[in-house]
Formats: structure tokens, C-alpha cells, sequence
């Protein structure tokens, strides 16, 4: 049996992208509560310890240990991926660039093979897209692109599961399409309490992406638009995806939900949603003054947004300079940053429970 | 709610201190007899395990990870950090300066909202004590200060529980004031069995502080006087507490328990206990000739302590150089300085499950 | 109560090592099943981690730390120790060298006895063999030896585990002598299930070592010969064991089953086992290329091993250059190469159960 790998949502059918965005709602809605203090922690009989025990997941990577595989400095993606192979009950082990031989002394296929013969999957932040291809080819457990060079799809999970989160805030919008949400079948049953609430469906949304084309935006353009979403993308000439990101978008059909303007003003009329990134990347530093040239005009302020739909939301995957989006709209009421990165953790765990623990992401269309 | 923090002892009242040292005394005796070789690990149906898991403590950080911000090398801070972390349930998150982004790549703000958001705790050890206010400022959990430039509250914890172990000591010395065990209340009681000892009171002690004023003597200085002991420093002028230091020190009523010298052989007459620290710390090896030339004379010998009460006893914070105390004392009958390293695991332990278990150091006053 | 180390096989008996293998073999015909993809991970009662866990062996390492003090980069044999704690139950705390102040800041005797004062087990990987044992002097936890200039246990214990794994490969060269199998005695139980099969035993076999003398071939030199196998090894005269390695072959009386040849074609003849290792280990890298013209002719090839006996396998500890073997050999049919990686992990599991967990390795000869 090969094992299955997550290289970029364009992989995922729909109903699989909704599946795993489902099953974080539910890990949060159960977890979340015990993350909190706790009454009483040094209970003799132990009560405290089994009551949390019991109401959390079951831990589908108890004892097993998970490879991160980073060869670049992370915050929300590391801590993320800890924070959730913990809660799933197994251990993530943190191998940076200097730690193992990988590439320097040995080979990547070499090395692939010998990390899974001794973890159970593999979590990998590579520089060029290839590298991650080539663990996955040789790895004998699943792995999962937590960042390479073209794709970046676990953080598109998050974003989704933070608009879910505020769907209420664009009920008014229109009445909305019901999401349909995956119904358990025997072999991917997902026990819900009765206590769980459904996931809140999303009206479609108009979502603005106004920056740098990199590989958080090539992810949403393989995914919104097949959830039923409309993209407006604002980006100047030198800076749109690579031929390889827009054949698979052309592929998946997802260039019909998909607009280009050279113009942030254009690009955010009627937004519902306004996404930004970093303009300068990690490696990036020596094109800095270009790169800052190219791209004036295009932060977010609320003056950029005064066109976009009056409910409009921000959301940008972090870390954020001041360059692209200022202090006002960043850390003001229309931002859901902190949220999104809160939501890193429920949508990793959502995706290590069925990837590396059950080896499956469920049908592509039950 | 917004959540407790530990910045220096200072902050704590003198029953939040001893609730501390008396809960770490109780996980101290609880604990320490499983850290040993088991007779059987093998049983196919757990029981071990179970057994082991019975008689330890609850785990009141199961599931949760703590976020341990060092920016600087350490060795007893981050093993008792991790130790008890993983005692208590959970799982310590060791991240260095470069490991993540902050202050480099992304501001102290946004870093700290994000770490809070994903971990259950902070530790953090820094550089410069503004760092970790700003880290409490803005984190949503529990903040730790595990060394700062101004205060090292976890490292006198250790000391007194070390000196309570060694209670018997200094028994003789006179009719101990019987330290008022906290007494459990209905929101912070913790559960003894009946076979847990009560942590033995100790006597008033002069204790001799012998060497350079730094984040460790600071915290001696706001914590031992509260407690009924006397304090009796010597340090070359130049090397005293920083007026901020001395600010809280009045404040708090401390400097009536505190005499000052400049010749060691004073400060040493009739002391219980005599304790030192290194005179050239990290980051000031470019001072080292000029700081040995000022502590000319302060090496901590059996012949400095001569005029010490007979049954003195040393301490030290460790790393230790032989600059600041011979191997004689070190290595000798004197010497508390592996027992109070041992300590720093169970204070650690004591604090973590107070503070990021339950949110509550206790009452300020019961 | 002394702990006890493991400094070289040198220092076990026959009955010890075989000891260590079957109870790898238990182990990881107990747990290898559970490390596979679950049916389904999210049950609200827990009730495949608990069946999970009753299945597994009981957690000898449960709430306790193994600090892996490494001076060297590995994948291996970090990736073996981490695992394999983990499924103890147990926590491994990696500490590089610019991890703590060992040696820095601090001497090696200090360092040693406050990490066994908060860790319950020391896994060290050094340079020269001098510093492990320094450290074990200090320690008052079992120390593991995890690689030194001169041996490297763990290794061949992995070899072993992978050969009687492969047993049948090798069982119609003669009847076997069946491997006394250690008979459960009152101290030293270990549960086996009825369905727990015998490790299978193994005929005196021939094993070649053509290539760079080093603590690999060190450890195979004092224990396969004692337990009933013939080394043939070829190496150039300057590249032979040093004279300490050599006293303890001859005090074992190793030596009547080892030959020496310096022509790489006579060393492989008859062998069953083919075995080589890097040319250029870390921090010989100065030294490449006189060494890559003193190995020439001794690459492992098919061609090289025409005149081996007709079923020859090969390892390799790895990592791998293709200097020492071609990848005909290396990845092919007869390469147990990652077999025997993946067994670093099982063998190192059963070590660490029975020396951090239980204190002991049994009887001498029981």
C-alpha cells in the first residue's frame, strides 16, 4: 500500500478540502475547552487527568513519532505541527538543516527511506519544490508540504476554516448555499458527539488577493474556486505564478472563478475577503528595493478598501511587514490574522489525524 | 480573564512563595521514588505503567506544550523545564534564536500573540528584562521569566526548597518559628495523601551573599528578608543592584533584613549559609581581567568562612568557575550546590503546574 | 546502587547480547503492527488508543527524560534513541553541542552529574571515547555509548538483529545451532505472549569486513566471534585497529576467530555476510584523498563478491558514498541495508528498556 502524500490542494477534490476543514472544526470544538487552566491539576486519584483524557480525540499517533524536516527558520508552521502532534498523542521530532546529513552527506532518497522506516510521516519546509517531491517519491510513510517554493496548502486550510469560523459575519451577504457537509460513511466515520455543532456554511465569497503571487496564493487559486468562491487577483506583470502553477489551475477549471488586474483599487471592488503577503520573502532580501518599487500602491489600508463590500475581512498568513498592509488594517477589527494563525493548529491536526494516522483523506467524492 | 505571570519574586507574596516551595516539596516526594529503575518494564498488560501512573502526580499539562523562548545557552534551566514539563503531561517546546522569527523576522508582539495562541505556556530567557515584559504584555498564557538580565525568581526557589530539605541542619541552631504550611482552601486545595511528610520549617538563617549583584542575588534580596531571614552582601561597589533593583527592595520593607560590605570576611561572620555566583557571566567576558582584579579576595574558601557559623553550608547557581570558590568547598561536606540543581526540577515543576496548569499561584494572603 | 553503562559489547556477555536481541525481537513483533495506519483515529471514547496501548509493551520510560548529548550530527542513531524513548513512554531531550555548556562553560563532571540529577538515562555521541567515559564516571543514570572514536555498540546490535531476521536465508548452509534462547528467570521476567515467536536461530556464519577499521568493526571484532561466527577482514596494514582495541579482542579470545588479509578478494571468500563502511568518516575530510588511493580495489561490488558463498547479503551502517560499494550491490537484492537501519531503532528500544528502564542487562550467564 503506497502511502498518500499532500503536495498542494490541487491534489484534493473538493470534497476531501472540506472533509479535512470539517474534521479541525470538530478537533477544535472538543479540544479547545481543555487548553484552558484546570481547577484542580494534582489530584491524587488522577480524576482531572482522565476526565481531560476523555474528552479529547483519541490519540491516533500514540507513540509514534513524527519527522519535521524544515530547512528554513518557521514559526506558525513548526509550532503548529508540534502543538498538534502532541495533542494527537505522538511526538514530533524537529530536524533542521544542520541537525541530519540530508543532502550534505547523504542522499535525499537515502535519507527519505531511512526517516520513514523510523517515523511514521513526514512533515517537510524545502526551498525548491522538487526537493519535496523527492522525499515523497522515496518516503514509505505520507508526507506533507508544510512550504516549498510553489505550494503552501495547509496554510489555505487555516483561511478556510477562519472564514467558516466568522461565517456569520457574511450571512447578511446572501442566503447561503449550505456547505454539504460530508456524511459519514463506514470506512471514513468520524464519530461526532451530538454536542459538536456543524460547521457554518459559507455564502460564496468575493476574495481579493492583492500582492506578491507566491505559494500561498497558488494554493487559493487551485482551491477557492472550486469551493464555490470568486478570486480577484491584483498583481503587477513581472510578479504572476509561474506556467506550471496556472496549468494546474487551468486544469481544475479554477481560471473561470479567477480575475487578473495590475490595479489593487480594482482588485478589491467588492471584496469580501482581503488577502496580502510578505512582499520580500526569505531570500528575497537582495531584490528588496525592487521588489518594494514594484509594488507601491498596493497596501492595505482602509482608504485601498474603501471600495471593497462594507463587511470586508483581512486576512494575511504572517509574518507581515508594515509594507504591505499598515498598523490601522492589521491589527484593527477587520482583521482575522490572529485567528487564522490560532486555526494552523486545528487544520494540522485535522490533516496528521487522517493522513498519518489513517492513511486517508477519504473519497474524492463519497 | 488575563493570565498570571512570574517576572521576579517580587511580584509574589511571602505565602505565594513558600505555596510554591511546599507544592514542589509534595511533587518532590510523590515523584522522585518512580524516576528510579523499575523492577519489571516489559508486563504485557501495563501494569507497571499503570502503577507508576497512579502514584505520580495528574498530569495537568496532558496535551498542552509549552513554549520555552531561550535566546541564550542554558543547561539546569531548560533540563528543568523540559523534566517537569514532561512529568506533568506535557510537551516542552525548545525554541533558540534561530529558530523562530522574532525580533528578527516578525516584532515581539506579533510573536508572542502567536505562541500564546498555539501553546498552553511561556518560559522565556532572554537578554535585556524589557524582552520578557513585552513577551507578558502581549501573551494570552502565562509568562515565566527563566532568567533575565534583571531577576532569576525560578533559581531561588530552588535554594529554598533546598534549604528546607536540609532543615535538620540547621535545627540546633535555635527553636525553628514553625512555617505556617498554606493551608488548603476550597479553590487551591492540593490533595496529600496522608503519607507525604510536611516540608520541615526552617529556623531564621543568616544567609551570606559573597560576589558579584546579579539577577540571582536580586531575587535573594525581594525573597529571603519576607521570609524571616537576614541577608549579609558583599560586592565591590561598582558591582551593586541597579537602582530599579533597589526600588522594589525598599519598597517592599526587604532592606531592613539586609546589611552591606565590601570585605567578604564581614559579610561571612556567624552566616548559616554562604553563597556566590560566577563574576564574569555570559556576554561580559570582555570585562573578565577587570572584574577578577575587583574580587580580589571574595573566592569562597574554608578559610574565608572560618567566622561562619559551624555548621555553614555553600550554594551556587552553577555553571560554577573555580574563580569564585575553591574545589574544597565546592566538592566538599559543606557544598547543597547538586542538591539545589536537583531542585531547580521540582520548583520548576511546582510553578509550571500552579501557573500554566491552573492559572493560580493562590491567594496573596489566605 | 552504581548504574550500569554500555561503553562496547567488549563489556557484555554473549548471554547479555543475545539478551538485548531477543528482546528487540519482542518488541518490534509487538509494536511494529501498531505503527501502521488505524482504522479510524477520532472515536469519542478512546477506544482504539486503548487498544492500542494494551498492546504495546507497558511504558518503562513513562514520565521519565534520556538526554541525548550529541557532539556529532546523525540521523540514525538520534532518529533510533528519539523513537524509541517515544514509545517507552518516555521523553528524549536532544542537546547539541551548542546546546549546553558542557566543556564550554562548564566542566564534564558537573555537566554530567546535573543532567543525571533531572534526566534518567544519558545517550552520548562524542569524539574521542575518553570523554563518554568521563561522562559515565560522573553519571549517576546508566550512560550509553552512541558512538566514540573507538566503538560503537548500538550498531552491531542492529546487525545482529537484521541477521537473525533474515535467518532463512542462510539456514540451508548447515544445521543451525539453535540460539539458546535466555530462559525467563524470576528477576529478569519478560512477558512474552503465546503468539510472540521464537527469534529464529542462526548457523555459524562467515562474515567479511573489507574497508576502513573503525568503531564499527571494533564492536563486531569482540562480539561476533564470541557468539559463534568467523570475521574475515581486509584492510590496508595502516588503516588496522589500534592497540587498545586489539588487548580487548585478545583478553576475549576473539582473535582464533578472526583472519586478516590486506587483498579485499580473499577477506570475501566463502563469506555470508559482506560488510563495509565509509572511507572518509566525519572530520577526516583532509585526509580524502590518500585514503580514497589506499581503499582502491575495495569497493563492494558483484564482481568482488563472485568468490563469496552464493547466497552473500551485505550492510553498510550508513550514510553511504559510493566510493565503498556500487549501487548495484547497494540497492540490490542482497543488501540488508535498510533492514538494518530500521532495526537501529528496535534494538535500541530493547537497550533502553532494560538499561534506563530496568538497570539491567541480566546475568552475565545465567
Amino acid at each position: 500500500m503506497r502511502p498518500p502524500h499532500l503536495m498542494t490542494l490541487a491534489d484534493l477534490s473538493p470534497w476531501q478540502i472540506k472533509h479535512i476543514v470539517n474534521h479541525a472544526h470538530m478537533l477544535k470544538t472538543r479540544a479547545k475547552p481543555w487548553m484552558g487552566p484546570q481547577r484542580s491539576s494534582a489530584a491524587v486519584d488522577g480524576s482531572t487527568t482522565n476526565s481531560v483524557k476523555a474528552n479529547l480525540p483519541a490519540e491516533s499517533l500514540h507513540a509514534k513519532t513524527i519527522a519535521l524536516l524544515f530547512s528554513k527558520r518557521s514559526t506558525r508552521t513548526r509550532l503548529a505541527a508540534e502543538t498538534s502532534v502532541a495533542l494527537l498523542g505522538g511526538r514530533a521530532l524537529f530536524l533542521g538543516r544542520d541537525d541530519i546529513q540530508m543532502g550534505v552527506n547523504e542522499s535525499v532518497r537515502d535519507t527519505a527511506r531511512i526517516v520513514s522506516g523510523m517515523c511514521q510521516g513526514i512533515v517537510a519546509r524545502v526551498g525548491d519544490h522538487s526537493e519535496i517531491e523527492e522525499i515523497a517519491k522515496w518516503a514509505d510513510v505520507p508526507v506533507v508540504n508544510a512550504l516549498s517554493s510553489l505550494w503552501h496548502p495547509t496554510q489555505i486550510l487555516a483561511g478556510l476554516l477562519t472564514l467558516h469560523d466568522h461565517a456569520a459575519v457574511f450571512q447578511s451577504l446572501s442566503k447561503p448555499t449550505p456547505t454539504p457537509t460530508p456524511s459519514p460513511t463506514s470506512t471514513h466515520a468520524i464519530a461526532q458527539p451530538e454536542t459538536t455543532p456543524a460547521l457554518p456554511a459559507l455564502p460564496p465569497l468575493t476574495i481579493a488577493y492583492v500582492g506578491d503571487c507566491a505559494n500561498v496564493l497558488h494554493d487559493m487559486l487551485v482551491a477557492y474556486p472550486r469551493l464555490g468562491h470568486r478570486m480577484r487577483v491584483a498583481a503587477p506583470l513581472q510578479y504572476r505564478p509561474p506556467a506550471e502553477v496556472m496549468r494546474r489551475v487551468v486544469q481544475l477549471g479554477c481560471n473561470r472563478g479567477i480575475e487578473w488586474f495590475e490595479n489593487p483599487l480594482e482588485a478589491v471592488y467588492g471584496a469580501h475577503v482581503v488577502v496580502t503577503d510578505t512582499w520580500v520573502s526569505m531570500g528575497q532580501e537582495a531584490e528588496k528595493e525592487e521588489r518594494i518599487r514594484a509594488f507601491e500602491g498596493y497596501q492595505v489600508t482602509e482608504k485601498l478598501c474603501a471600495h471593497a463590500h462594507p463587511d470586508w475581512m483581512f486576512m494575511h498568513c504572517l509574518p507581515r511587514k508594515s509594507d504591505e498592509v499598515n498598523d490601522e488594517v492589521f491589527y484593527g477589527p477587520r482583521s482575522l490574522v490572529f485567528q487564522e494563525a490560532d486555526n494552523r493548529k486545528w487544520t494540522t491536526m485535522a490533516l496528521f489525524d487522517l493522513l498519518f494516522g489513517q492513511w486517508s483523506l477519504g473519497p474524492e467524492d463519497p
